[in-house]
């Protein structure tokens, strides 16, 4: 009886709003910045040529933007990132587009902040693949003509330090926002800018419980404190023949950082904005298609079988998630002085 | 006598001008154009596309772009580029900036165009790696939306070729040209554009005979036919230090393509633009400094052995052969479609 009345107040709710009620959020114009690292255009700027740069990995072939593509969804479309060496790593690149509104960063959240998360990769052996992150740095320091670029963006009379690397990557990764997709011009007003069936689906993505963890303007949870991370167990149920066929339990997530039995197989709660071009999905990368990865969220999250209308309609709301991309300029990096830097061969 | 008398008109022409004489050509605003391809807005955005596009790579991750690095000089800084699983080839990459002017592609000219020039990578094993182009260009066509860019820059029923996609990347690196160096504007009449040792570098330049191969707005030679190409034998003098010290007779170079016992060691002559970012130097990177670079082409060219004072006017002369960099637009690239493609592992 309560059920019956909820739904009368939910469908009415959807009727006179054209939307199911909800708290749906558009995506904001501006990224939250931290008090210790606010964004300028000058380290904008720098962030852009370091993210672009692959002059710090140990082979000189790897930047960010290798395996963050920000010509494409921010990252690489593959199920595992290829680092130095055509050395591949277990995890799937998380996008870069609007991480900046992620609370936490990696899969199993080992960085409180972006300016953390931007260290990671460069040590990593499988990513960039450098002994130490000042190592990095040194090559980075050798480059003439990156201090300028540095001496405008932070004061101080040696700025350039690892920190300020990665504060500079930082910010720009904060300008990396996509806004006025779809969804976010329906909910701001424009009731044209779903069809019938992505209304559908973002019905049915409410109704199905896919809220309760992909919440937020970012579809990524709640807003929270840097560092604190909203995370949730995957696969939650896991008697079903998912969990075998995609290799779910393989990962131990968040407990590899914590040790604790609590965090075995816990993950970030990424976001869905623009997951129709993040291809494959999971943090294996073990699914291909959007329609196979909401079956398999239904099924594992919310112990639900869904009809084949209900993924078609939850994959086309998805499919309006994808927002407007700002334009890039490519940058000019600063040369590399008159003798190469000793780079990995084999 | 004779001698002094050409000194003496030579300095005279000097004076005058406040250039030494000699034909000395500024870049071009535009690069010469074949017939069968005339430069479009819609093949330069698609080509644009297409060079940036790491995914008809074998592994996904190498493209056009990761060894012919645009936000760098053309290339990568790397004695040889790195292709996929790490391997490396045997010749440093050639600058893609203002290859247009150049007559014949490749160190060996074994390909007369663009056109030609852009498929020969995608197949490369130590490159792309791809075992057929038209494998790869199968990868381009199972991406969906680069359908309407193909249709709007080439007429036809089926547009998604090998063939326009090579004429797209063709015309896009057409507008890969550097004008305005200081060199450009002290030869359009700046007289202060080149500074007294740049023009000292300059005079030097042409007294030394490194006009003789150099020659032409890209100091790359003579504007020739498309595929005749203007080679030289490196090295002419072999009697001397650096060829064992640099290996530079290790590669054959043209007679590879020809097995005609006249083209051993016949290498094209490179265009001097935008020197002083590309080190480091020759067919095997195997000079790191441009100082080194012009000691070891006077000396195995033209068998002299230079002052140091002349070096370094030299080399400050090819540093005004810096142009500008026409401001790229960061491509957007159409969506992996909801399947990942199988990429080589190891």
């Amino acid at each position: 009886m309560k059920r019956v009345l909820m739904l009368g107040l939910i469908l009415g709710a959807f009727a006179s709003r054209g939307v199911f009620a909800y708290d749906w959020q558009a995506l904001p114009d501006k990224a939250p910045e931290p008090a210790d690292n606010p964004t300028t255009a000058e380290k904008v700027e720098l962030g852009r040529m370091l993210y672009f740069d692959p002059r710090f990995s140990a082979t000189g072939t790897v930047s960010c933007n290798t395996c963050h593509n920000l010509m494409l969804g921010g990252e690489d479309n593959r199920n595992f990132s290829m680092g130095v060496h055509g050395q591949m790593g277990g995890r799937s690149a998380p996008t870069v587009w609007n991480a900046a509104f992620a609370s936490t960063q990696f899969w199993d959240g080992r960085a409180a902040t972006l300016e953390e998360q931007a260290k990671g990769p460069v040590v990593n052996p499988v990513e960039m693949g450098m002994s130490e992150v000042e190592t990095a740095m040194e090559r980075v320091r050798a480059i003439p003509g990156y201090r300028p670029y540095f001496e405008r963006a932070f004061a101080g009379d040696n700025p350039m330090t690892v920190d300020n690397a990665a504060r500079a990557v930082a910010a720009f990764e904060r300008t990396m926002i996509t806004p006025n997709s779809p969804y976010d011009r329906f909910v701001k007003g424009d009731s044209s800018a779903l069809d019938e069936q992505q209304q559908r689906g973002m019905k049915t993505f409410a109704e199905t419980g896919c809220t309760s963890c992909h919440s937020g303007a970012a579809f990524s949870g709640p807003a929270m404190a840097a560092g604190k991370g909203f995370f949730m167990k995957f696969p939650t149920f896991q008697d079903n023949a998912y969990v075998s066929k995609y290799d779910l339990l393989k990962d131990q997530g968040r407990f590899d950082v914590t040790s604790e039995e609590a965090d075995k197989h816990l993950f970030k709660v990424p976001t869905l904005r623009n997951i129709a071009l993040t291809a494959p999905y999971f943090h294996n990368g073990s699914v291909a298609t959007l329609d196979e990865a909401v079956r398999v969220m239904a099924k594992t999250q919310l112990n639900q079988d869904l009809s084949d209308q209900q993924v078609a309609d939850l994959a086309a709301f998805l499919n309006a998630l994808t927002g407007e991309f700002p334009e890039q300029t490519l940058p000019r990096l600063p040369a590399t002085p008159g003798w190469a830097f000793a780079y990995d061969k084999k």
